[in-house]
C-alpha cells in the first residue's frame, strides 16, 4: 500500500457515471513498407502482452480501497494484468473511414474503468480503409495526466525507421536497461522538445481544473493573499456549459504546424493565439448554426507557462482566460482581439510569485469544485465556458518498430458545466486537435473539424500585418 | 413523466458502478441462402434504424432525474433515438472464432448504460469465422426484465424463412398494424409456447432476487404470517459469494434439447432437474480445480412455476433452493440428491397462497437486499450460492428475413456475494447456457462450459432407472 496524495483521489471522489475521469489518446500508425495493417495489428497486440513482472508499477497500480464509501487513503499494486481485459482489439465496420474510428472512440470514452483492477485499457483498431492501424489509449486521471500519458507513448517511439526495439508503454524493460547503463546523463534526446517546464503547466493546471477539495483549497489560499489579481469576467450562459451525461463525442483532425506558423508570422501572433483563433471562428460558426451564440464573447481557460522559452524551473504555472471574441463577424477583429487578450492576461500574471500565479489559475477555475453537486451547475453564474489546452510534443517524425506515427490526439474530459474540451498536440510538425464533448448535450460536434479547417483558411487570407 | 413503480426504481436504486444492473441477450443467425454476413449485417443495420416516430414507447423511455441523489419518482420519453449511439457496429479480430465474440460481450457487460437517455444498446457483430452474424443487445433492469426482452426479441422473429417483414424489436409498426387489424384473437402462434406464467415466474422472482428494499419487505411480510415455511438451510462460503468488480466474462454454449430430454426419461428427472444437474457436475469440477470446492452441497436459488402444466393464472410464483450435491463425488448419487430436492422443496410450497409463495421466494432471496452495503458481504452467511433460472422459449426454428436464429443466450447480472449468474432458454430444440461471471473474482470461467459437457455426458453414461 501506498499513501494516496489528494492530487490523485480527487479525480476519484469527483468521478460520477456522467462524469468519467479519465483521459484518453488516440494514435494513428501507417504500416511500415511492405506490412499489411493486419500484421502492424499483429505486431502490437504481440509487443503489447508484456510478459508478468515486466509491468512497470505505474500499469500496476489502483485504488486499495474500491467502494467510494471507503475513501481511497491508499494505492496498491497488482502482480499481474489481465491482458485480455486491458489490451483489446477490435475491427472497424466497413466503410472503415475515420468517421467509423471516431464512432469508436466516442462509444467507448464515456466508459467508466474498473477500479478493482489497473485503470487503465488499450485499443488495437484495424480496418481504417486508408491502411493505418489506430490506438486508442484510456488510463485513469488520478493514475496518470494527459501529458504524462502522452510522454509515456512517446517513450515507446524513435525518430529511427529501422529502430526495432519497440514495445509497450507499460513494459519496464527499456527503463531498466536505461537505468542499469548509467551513470551517463539521462536520455533526453526524443522528449527534448517535449520541455517540462511547459508539460507542467498542462499537467498542473489540469489539477487544477479538475475540480474537488484541493482546487477550493488553494483558490481559498489565493482569495487570501493582497497580491491576488481578481478575475473579473463572467462567462455568457452557452450550451456548452449544462449538466452532462456519460455519452460522449470525440472529434479529431490535423492541421500542418507551418501553416499556422505562416499565419503567426503574418499577423503577429503566437502559435498558441493561432489555435486560439480557429477556435474561436469554429465556435462562432457551430453555435450560430445551432442558434446559440450568445451576444457577449466566449471565455476559454488555457493552461500557460510563464516561462515560455523553456527556462523554467519553478512552478511557474497558471491558467489564463482568454476572450474568444466569438461576438466579432470579422476575423480581423477576432485576430486583434484575442492577441491583445492573452497579451493581458500574460502581462497580469508575469511577475507574480508561484504560489500566487497558481493561485490565480485556481482562482479562474474554482466553479468546478462544485460541479458534483447536483443542480449547481443549472444555478451558477460561469467563469468561462471551455477550456482550450495546448500540449506541444517532438518535432520529429517518429516510429514505433518502423511504422510511421501520423496523428497523435488527445481524447480529454468534459465535465458537469464544461460540456466541451479541446487539447491540442504538437507533434511531427502536425498540429493535432483533439474535441471531446458531451454527445447529447452537443450535437453535430464534428462539424467543427470542418470549421475549424474554415476558420485556418479565414486566417491565411488575411492580409498580413506589416 | 409517468411514475415510476418501487420496483422499476430499485434497479436504479441498487445499480453501483461494480454492479451494473442492465440485461443482455446474444443471438447468433445463419444469413439466408446466397447472403454473405456482410450483407446480413449491413440488412439488420438498415432495419434497426427504425425512423422517428416508430420507436416503442418501452425504447423511448429514461428516467426523467438522471442523478441517483435525486431519486427516480418518474420516468419520462425522449421523442427521439440517437440510433449512432444506440446500435452499434463491430467486427471482431482474427481468428473470429466463438471466443473473441463472447469476450466482445464479457467487455460490453460490464459497462453502465447512460441514464441521461433511454437505456439499451444493440451491437450487431461480424467477423466470426464459421459466417454467423451476432447481435448482442443490452437494457436496464428497469425497463425491462429478460424474460420480456426475449419476448420482444422473439417479436421479431418469424417460424416462416420466406417471411421478409423482420424489423427491430423497437420498430412500432408491425404492433400497431396488428392493433388495426383486431378485433380477431391476439396472434399467439410463435410465443404460444413461452407460456405467459412461467415467463412471470423468472420474471417476478428476478426481481425479488434484484435486490432493494422492495425484496426485504415483501421479506418481512413473509414472516409474519403464520403459513411461512422458513428456509433452513444456510450456504456454504464459496470463492462465488464475494464482492466484485465490474468487469465481466460471459461463456456461452448450447446443446440439443432431446439430449437433456432423454437423459431425463432414463433418470426419471424433469428437463428443469437435467440442467441442474449438468451445473451441479461442471461447478464440481470447476470449484475442484481451483482448490475451491466446499465441504458441503452448493446451494442454488431457481424461480418455479407452481403451475408446471401452464394452466396457471394468478401469482402462482416462487423461488426455490435446491442443493446441488456437489459435495457428491458420483454422478448417480448427484442425480438422485438433486431429484429429492427439487421434489421437496416443490412440495413445501405447492398449495401456499400466492403471497406465501411469493414471500417464501423473497425470504429465500433477502440477503441480496443489503448487498449494496458495503462489508455486508464478507460478514454476512449466505443463504446460497447461485442463482440458476430457465426460460423457455419457442420450439420451432424462427427466422429473421431469412436468418436462422442458430443460438439466444441469455447475458444476465452477477451482483455483489454472488458474482455467477447461469441462465438457460430452451428455443429451436437447443438449451442456450449463458454464464455470466464477475471477471477477476472467477478465473477461467469459459471452462465451465467444457464441464458442462463433461458433466452431460456423464448423465448419458447412467444406467438408465426402472
Amino acid at each position: 500500500m501506498q499513501y494516496m496524495p489528494v492530487t490523485d483521489s480527487m479525480f476519484l471522489i469527483g468521478e460520477t457515471r456522467d462524469q468519467p475521469m479519465h483521459v484518453g489518446g488516440l494514435q494513428l500508425f501507417v504500416p511500415r513498407e511492405g506490412q499489411s495493417p493486419e500484421e502492424l495489428a499483429e505486431e502490437m497486440a504481440e509487443k503489447f502482452h508484456v510478459p508478468t513482472g515486466d509491468v512497470s508499477k505505474l500499469f500496476l497500480k489502483r485504488p486499495a480501497t474500491p467502494a467510494q464509501i471507503a475513501g481511497y487513503a491508499a494505492w496498491s499494486y497488482d502482480d499481474d494484468i489481465d491482458f485480455d481485459y486491458h489490451v483489446r482489439r477490435t475491427v472497424l465496420p466497413r466503410p472503415g473511414a475515420v468517421r467509423d474510428l471516431l464512432r469508436y472512440v466516442s462509444l467507448n470514452h464515456g466508459n467508466l474503468l474498473d477500479r478493482r483492477r489497473p485503470m487503465w485499457e488499450a485499443h488495437i483498431v484495424e480496418g481504417l480503409a486508408d491502411g493505418r492501424v489506430a490506438v486508442y489509449t484510456k488510463a485513469h486521471h488520478s493514475v496518470i495526466d494527459g501529458v504524462s500519458a502522452l510522454r509515456l507513448l512517446q517513450r515507446m517511439l524513435s525518430t529511427d525507421p529501422d529502430d526495432r526495439s519497440g514495445t509497450a508503454a507499460w513494459d519496464a524493460r527499456p527503463a531498466r536497461a536505461r537505468a542499469k547503463s548509467k551513470p551517463k546523463p539521462e536520455r533526453k534526446g526524443l522528449l527534448g522538445t517535449l520541455t517540462s517546464a511547459v508539460g507542467q503547466v498542462a499537467e498542473i493546471a489540469d489539477q487544477v481544473v479538475g475540480l474537488g477539495p484541493a482546487a477550493a483549497k488553494i483558490a481559498i489560499a489565493g482569495l487570501t493573499d493582497k497580491d491576488y489579481i481578481a478575475p473579473l469576467h463572467q462567462a455568457p450562459s452557452t450550451i456548452l456549459n449544462v449538466p452532462i451525461g456519460s455519452a460522449r463525442r470525440f472529434a479529431a483532425q490535423d492541421w500542418p504546424l507551418e501553416r499556422l506558423r505562416a499565419v503567426g508570422k503574418a499577423q503577429g501572433m503566437t502559435l498558441n493565439d493561432v489555435m486560439v483563433a480557429m477556435c474561436s471562428g469554429a465556435l462562432r460558426t457551430y453555435l450560430s448554426d445551432q442558434d446559440a451564440l450568445p451576444d457577449e464573447s466566449l471565455i476559454a481557460v488555457m493552461p500557460v507557462s510563464l516561462h515560455s522559452d523553456g527556462d523554467a524551473t519553478g512552478n511557474a504555472i497558471t491558467a489564463i482566460s482568454v476572450r474568444l471574441a466569438t461576438d466579432q463577424a470579422d476575423a480581423a477583429d477576432r485576430v486583434a482581439s484575442i492577441t491583445a487578450s492573452t497579451k493581458a492576461a500574460k502581462a497580469a500574471v508575469r511577475g507574480l510569485r508561484p504560489l500566487q500565479a497558481l493561485a490565480l489559475g485556481a482562482a479562474i477555475a474554482w466553479p468546478l469544485a462544485f460541479t458534483t453537486i447536483p443542480g449547481f451547475v443549472e444555478y451558477t453564474p460561469t467563469g468561462f465556458n471551455l477550456m482550450i489546452s495546448s500540449v506541444p510534443g517532438p518535432e520529429e517524425t517518429l516510429y514505433w518498430n518502423g511504422a510511421r506515427l501520423d496523428g497523435c490526439y488527445p481524447v480529454s474530459i468534459p465535465v458537469e458545466g464544461l460540456a466541451l474540451n479541446i487539447t491540442i498536440t504538437t507533434v511531427s510538425g502536425k498540429a493535432n486537435f483533439g474535441i471531446t464533448g458531451a454527445r447529447a448535450e452537443l450535437p453535430s460536434l464534428q462539424r467543427l473539424l470542418d470549421h475549424l479547417d474554415t476558420a485556418l483558411e479565414d486566417l491565411e487570407a488575411l492580409p498580413p500585418k506589416a
